[in-house]
């Protein structure tokens, strides 16, 4: 990966700082994946530059960039290009190096299954007979074209689903939301955050509760920047304040994205989503679950199938350079947990929403695409 | 409050590290008294020397010292460093000075009972008639001399405690708990850690997860601290990954202290504790608050009227130099929250087992003193 030139870095950084509405969490220039490296946020802005699929996968591994439906499209791109890596002189060798790089891109995090989902999407233009037959450079020109469908198709869920999310939302709404499910974490507008953006579009939000969102502090570094640039009302609160404001203040409804929905509506999401299920349930305050379709997968039974990534627990001992815990402790770090869908008041996907969730609404859901 | 001088430190530093029983929260010389600076921990042991009540003041607000029971101690000691700030000439002179020493011990912290509880044991050294007949002199003793059985009464209470406690465990009992109920809380031993310290010399404890405490981060410096120089096994976690290891793994109780129970058992406690209380009541996990009896308000009917400290954002929005949100960032900061009495399955105090937690249990062993 190198380092980033200034020279490359996009166009329109600035423009895009101040038109809310579309922060941009990748960009693709045609021959180049300019990533946003989302570790330097709040407090810095720049971005990685991506040539091959390689650095696109250490982007993904190293979580610069992060979210279930974003990780799925810079995979798609990662493809793009790898189809350019070399002057293929057949469509063979071309598949060949395509199918190294979609095993390269897959290894990178198992929960999300964003992630296989767009490489299998991806995979489709070369694994059915007859090969491409205009050549690699058409299979090249197809496969980039197809990653910026998948592009712009989550931009287009995103926005379907903050429409259809915010009429589930009462007005003056207090919501609560964990992780990061928004513009960063997806082609642009967000999932979870969408659905408040729509909202508050409609003058329907009065304030968010961001919980920070430990170890990784998605919620505190970016929900609270995303926020702050569209300067809709919010407080970071640490994730343990939770059970107490549902108690003493009145919370509308708690929002959250899924890396992952099993068959029967489970829903595998950041860790500590589980957890925030329990106390909503407890204080009868509706759990709502926002994702594209392609974050369901049909063929997971129920969420007990779903693998938990186990992260570094470096993650959790430090926060900066302070090490927060004796040297040589031990910690965990699970990084997703699962929401059983009895939890769930509702999904809202951009093929409709899900309600009462279960096995049977949730295939229904997914004929009428 | 000056540097602390080398010289000044009390000795057995190096041997109270190593005596494991013995770690020393504080420590009265007659003429001063040193404070762990436990905001150093768990990478710097160092004491801070206080020779006037504001010394002993400034520690208590700033959390150099914290606890419920450790405050209480320290602010008796407090007082006997008032009675030793000037050269008295009358009795008179000396209440009129402990009076307002009194006002600025009872300003630092809001929450926790213990105080207030020390320092009106104190004063009824000089709030009853006839005034002391020794003079200045003999008060001054007689204070210091309260002091240390305040002190002593704690560590006592503790390993009762912890006596009581232990027998509430099964054998490999694998605990979690929140925040630092341990030595470190109290004079020595702890509350909810004096019960793990005592189940654990009995062979009975497999492990112990360690909530890291978001934001002070009591868990991950100081508790986890405690374990590891005791040698008790334990993993630091994220608070928001207690409902998905009760779910995942073997949990056999929650253990935390408290900072005030109300008469009825309603428990104050440090922030995440209630949300604590309802993931375990999901889990049909038993969930016990170990706190010694000075802990109780009788005059305080439910929970709902006990004042739960705001504390600054700064320590959410900061993690040592690393600000982990946007600059200019809101959020909130309640220092507590009240688990309600039904979520408690036992309230283990010096005076015996309060269970099931009720009113009229409690009464009852308020009586057995």
């Amino acid at each position: 990966m190198t380092k980033p030139s200034p020279a490359r870095v996009p166009r329109r950084r600035t423009a895009a700082r101040r038109d809310h509405s579309k922060i941009k969490t990748f960009r693709w220039t045609g021959t180049s994946l300019f990533i946003l490296e989302q570790r330097a946020l709040p407090h810095k802005t720049r971005y990685i530059p991506c040539r091959t699929h390689r650095d696109v996968a250490r982007c993904i591994k190293d979580m610069a960039v992060r979210g279930a439906p974003a990780i799925g499209c810079v995979a798609a791109y990662g493809l793009a290009l790898a189809a350019r890596e070399r002057n293929f002189r057949s469509v063979e060798r071309l598949v060949a190096h395509l199918e190294k790089a979609r095993v390269v891109l897959g290894a990178t995090r198992p929960t999300a299954v964003n992630l296989f989902w767009a490489l299998n999407r991806m995979q489709r233009l070369w694994g059915t007979s007859p090969l491409s037959p205009k050549g690699p450079k058409g299979l090249e020109a197809a496969l980039a074209k197809e990653a910026v469908a998948i592009h712009r198709e989550d931009l287009a869920a995103c926005r379907r689903m903050g429409e259809l999310g915010a009429k589930l939302l009462p007005k003056n709404a207090v919501v609560l939301t964990h992780c990061n499910a928004g513009a960063l974490a997806t082609a642009g507008y967000g999932t979870a955050l969408g659905m408040v953006r729509a909202a508050f579009a409609q003058g329907k939000i009065k304030k968010v509760f961001v919980d920070e969102t430990r170890p990784y502090l998605q919620g505190a570094r970016l929900t609270a920047w995303e926020m702050h640039q569209e300067g809709i009302p919010y407080e970071v609160i640490t994730d343990n304040m939770a059970g107490h404001l549902m108690k003493t203040e009145k919370i509308s409804a708690v929002i959250v994205g899924a890396d992952r929905i099993a068959a029967n509506g489970d829903a595998a999401n950041k860790i500590g989503t589980y957890s925030l299920s329990i106390l909503a349930k407890h204080h009868k305050i509706p759990f709502y679950v926002v994702a594209p379709f392609s974050t369901v997968d049909m063929s997971m039974p129920t969420g007990q199938g779903i693998p938990i990534e186990e992260r570094s627990t470096r993650e959790v001992v430090f926060v900066g350079p302070t090490q927060i815990a004796p040297k040589g402790a031990k910690a965990r770090h699970p990084g997703f947990d699962v929401t059983p869908a009895a939890h769930i008041a509702a999904i809202v996907t951009d093929r409709g929403v899900v309600r009462p969730v279960s096995a049977k609404n949730l295939a229904r859901v997914a004929k009428s695409k």
